[in-house]
């Protein structure tokens, strides 16, 4: 069913289709046509065709999905059927966003452990969690089982806050660090990293405003 | 100069040469090797050629990249050699931390207001700003000449941020949140999302697992 060769874009949009068909699911609505739930996505109907292909044959010509059925099936694909344990390093502003805001994560996530240096910051609870010392990282990663590690420490700790999650056996990271980690090959790292789309945000407004589109207000 | 044909990825890249450029200048480095500087930014020396292409020339055969000069060049290309004017809505653990950690944040971004609907937090100052209500959106944002849009509220709020920063006079917004905006086409609109990114993170992980290249812990 899976390939490694599916672009990571087409993965991305599965994740959109799936998030916005746990909606459609929560109000009730079992049938959706593909133009109402492309606009939705916003992609066109021929688009989510193409990335289910994929994947094999979804909908119905002339009808559209079965919203739970097209659920299931994206699910399956992006493996969220399954619970994905996580482990958070960092406990400042942005780790306490992630780790308090359930709405953020879909459900198919759970936050195992939480892990900080600074001394204040340890033994105190955010939700189920109990924020524990950097020491206890590979003890912790390994009961708990968590997957995934999650980093959100400052960019100076980030590549120790890696190798860390790394020896514990972790194999995906999602790095909100505004550094390029270097991790073996056998482990999986996503980058949010916000500031470079903000240089792109303001390399458009730039370029717009150059060729005499806008004007900036200041 | 700059062409609005440039694929966003180059630009993306561009922005990760210019971050880490400036961090080689700040060390006071002088020169730099394609391939040191490819390795620090996790690329091949023939891509950032290539990249650099699309501006012009840049580096000189056999010895590298003048550091202070390429940064300039790449901060011109983003347009970060300006000063841009962020206006924050939703103060939240996530806009704290976006408002506070200064080092998330290039040289060319400054924040010059915040806004939230909470009263707790209304009056409440981070760092140099005021948090003010959302009914001051559309006046501080023009007082204060804010081009651009960050969104940490709430899904549910979103549209309704976004609305009003655009009826203020926004022209590109960063958003948090993760829903599809709606906006006019002039708006300029890049969204950080990350449980897309956890999404294709699991996919890789739980492909992989399918054809037994690693066991999952548990």
């Amino acid at each position: 069913m899976k390939s490694v060769n599916v672009p990571a874009i087409t993965i991305t949009r599965v994740s959109r289709y799936a998030r916005n068909l746990a909606l459609l699911d929560e109000k009730g609505v079992e049938i959706v046509s593909s133009a109402r739930l492309a606009d939705i996505c916003g992609v066109n109907p021929a688009q989510i065709r193409k990335d289910l292909a994929y994947f094999g044959q979804f909908g119905i010509r002339g009808v559209g999905y079965y919203v739970k059925e097209l659920l299931n099936e994206t699910q399956k694909i992006l493996g969220t059927d399954k619970r994905w344990h996580l482990g958070l390093v960092g406990v400042g502003n942005l780790g306490r966003a992630l780790l308090r805001h359930a709405q953020f994560i879909n459900e198919g996530y759970t936050y195992v452990a939480a892990f900080d240096k600074k001394p204040k910051r340890i033994g105190t609870r955010i939700g189920d969690i109990e924020v524990a010392p950097w020491e206890a990282i590979n003890r912790l990663i390994k009961d708990k089982g968590a997957e995934v590690g999650v980093i959100t420490v400052m960019p100076e700790q980030a590549q120790d806050a890696a190798d860390m999650l790394v020896s514990s056996g972790v194999c995906g990271i999602l790095n909100f660090a505004p550094i390029q980690l270097k991790c073996p090959a056998h482990v999986f790292v996503e980058n949010v990293d916000f500031t470079l789309k903000l240089d792109l945000l303001c390399y458009r407004l730039n370029s717009d405003t150059s060729q005499g589109h806008r004007k900036r207000t200041k």
